[in-house]
């Protein structure tokens, strides 16, 4: 026996935070007019494969980058030479530059001296990223001619660069649309990183948006909150977490306040999103994605919070893993965030309505296993409050035990 | 090659944060002159074992709760009834009583109501406490007359009445022990509630003290903040989590600032570190104890997070599973913490230095694997300022997953 309730539905405006809108087919870094990048193997961690890259994009650049107090040297390196006009990025994979003290810094400046050499620029106009294994220096003699390779050999083979970047994921990420006037594409690497986890996410974003450095900034900012920020929290961040955003000033002017604008905002959404959202579909050992929806909360941020505190509830992956619809576990993530109205909650789990006005309904047990098997699963919870908040995050298995128990990260 | 370094050691004060002296052998809550247990079978959740326990002590009580928004009817009817006088607990496993309304605080007053009738009390004069599945209604028809068997059917089996408030446990939580002339003893329940967990914690502790109930309140906060809570933090309480302590008030008498109450509180913070640290030992699938030792930060409060968000990060758990002397996982908790000064971190893991001064050691990656086949692995981090703190996890396995996905807690 079943009680007969409609599924939680969303408004319009609501389900295009949601959305990533039409992306262009095979759209990556590259698909921004201006951009190049190239790619090197330095045998960092191993031989034979791509670890090395250079992302050229000349123009104004933003980033946001860990707020970890064990932020490594080119985190601190790139943090202060952002908002700014930048000619390029040099990123290596295998090894974080991270917990190396005064050695480390002075290799992520080499790494980028590396790079103004070859394309005769300054130092200071390249941002440098690192990620692997913490703790253990980088083997200079090794990257930088790779660094001077990838510099000197650049193209538009942006899947290659999206390759390049990769550690324990699975697949490249990659992303381009294009919103009035305005294109916007990028590459991101993590998976690791999922809830409550520390593995580094990198994400290198290009438009050819006429746009001021401190206009970018904010932007990036903004977005980020809603996007990536949405899979990792900042508490969680890794030493290394780093997004740069860089303008090559080809296409339309974008001022703040504009139409214009308010489509670079739009097209930069939604790529960050479809990264991010690739990123939490590819965490560790993941067999499942949650998309986690609160409406209610006093506003927007702690809705966000309280989303990506059922996201990271170990007791939820586990469940959703196993395929249980055990909505009391999500009940009881919201009440350790210490979430208020809760005995007013309408709850749906993957379609299923299984709570309206804290009342629990009965509920097809073998409909919610089969609705467990899709790989997507949707939390939608609905609280007094006129806040509204997105997670992402993905399940719990064994799996993911498997990789950090074996692997050295 | 390795560096030759001391590793770091504690001065005996800060050493004694982590003993539990000498315990009575055998020691349980019913080693507390004045008190007596009942079991029953109420066949909540299955059939034949005990899963109904009624504690009487009757005398001044404290208790501390869940801070969770979601907290279960039990909980909120014995936060409003401590400090005070009490006659008895009672507590069931198989169902929380959580997320379960109306008819879930009846059911919590009824299960109060049928233990007073037995005893002559009032029903204000019982406290409850429920763990098991959430939102789902209490089996009253069979509750209830488990409940009148338990209270009429008082013995002084501790060990019995430990067993019946397991769920996931693998072993009994039980601890006694004497300081100067007071006695402490107590049982636990809890495995699935290790870092950043939301399974159910459950103490009761007797004393046989005379102590009013306003000290005996502020004594047990501030030993849970030492012991309980260095295994969970508020954050992540369950629904459920409750600590009882309860006086009968036949020893000998305890006012604040009197040798005799320093007595009261080393005894119960000894029995209580003994709970919780057993705990943590037997967190679901854990292969490892995890006491993790922050020596630095501002204060004891802010050292004592530290500890704890070293012990919650799941990359650092699943590196001990994995035996692998990943220090730069540490690091990165820490960082992730917003812990200052890691430039100038002193860091031993498993008792083998791995960082001075924020400089890698060369160390013997062989002998590192060997010390983390122990069962408890010591991770002891110094940092510039006052702080002191000390925190118990596990490690994270694939049995965790194994237990949380397959089993419906």
């Amino acid at each position: 026996m079943t009680d007969l309730v409609t599924p939680l539905s969303l408004s319009p405006e609501r389900q295009s935070a949601l959305d990533v809108g039409d992306l262009i087919a095979g759209g990556t870094f590259t698909t921004v007019p201006g951009t190049r990048v190239g790619v090197a193997q330095g045998a960092i961690k191993r031989a034979g494969r791509d670890d090395v890259l250079v992302l050229v994009a000349e123009g104004p650049a933003a980033a946001v980058t860990t707020r970890s107090t064990a932020a490594a040297a080119p985190c601190l390196w790139t943090r202060a030479r952002v908002p700014g006009h930048i000619r390029a990025v040099v990123v290596n994979s295998g090894n974080a530059n991270a917990s190396t003290g005064e050695q480390g810094r002075r290799d992520t400046a080499a790494m980028a001296q590396a790079v103004a050499d070859v394309l005769g620029a300054d130092a200071d106009a390249v941002l440098v990223c690192s990620t692997g294994v913490i703790g253990v220096p980088m083997p200079m003699e090794r990257v930088l001619p790779a660094v001077r390779s990838a510099a000197g050999d650049l193209g538009t083979d942006g899947h290659r660069a999206a390759r390049a970047i990769l550690t324990t994921d699975l697949v490249e990420k990659e992303a381009a649309c294009r919103v009035g006037g305005v294109t916007v594409g990028g590459i991101a690497k993590g998976s690791g990183m999922i809830h409550p986890n520390m593995g580094t996410m990198l994400g290198f974003v290009a438009t050819d948006a006429i746009v001021s450095p401190d206009a970018l900034q904010a932007l990036t900012e903004r977005v980020t909150d809603r996007t990536f920020n949405a899979v990792t929290v900042d508490g969680d961040m890794s030493t290394n977490d780093t997004l740069i955003v860089q303008s090559t000033g080809l296409g339309v002017r974008c001022e703040p306040g504009t139409p214009a604008f308010a489509d670079l905002e739009t097209a930069l959404e939604r790529v960050c999103r479809h990264l991010a959202r690739a990123i939490a579909k590819d965490g560790e050992g993941a067999s499942h994605l949650l998309t986690l929806i609160i409406e209610g909360c006093e506003g927007d941020a702690t809705a966000r919070e309280a989303a990506r505190a059922v996201g990271r509830s170990p007791l939820v992956k586990t469940a959703i893993h196993g395929r249980d619809a055990n909505w009391g576990r999500i009940v009881g993530a919201l009440g350790a965030a210490g979430v208020p109205g809760l005995e007013q909650l309408d709850l749906d789990l993957a379609g299923i309505p299984v709570l309206r006005a804290g009342r629990p309904l009965r509920f097809d047990e073998n409909a919610a296993r089969v609705a467990l098997t899709e790989f997507e699963v949707r939390i939608h919870a609905r609280l007094p409050g006129p806040g509204f908040g997105v997670a992402w995050a993905c399940d719990l298995t064994n799996d993911y035990i498997r990789i950090n128990a074996d692997y050295r990260s």
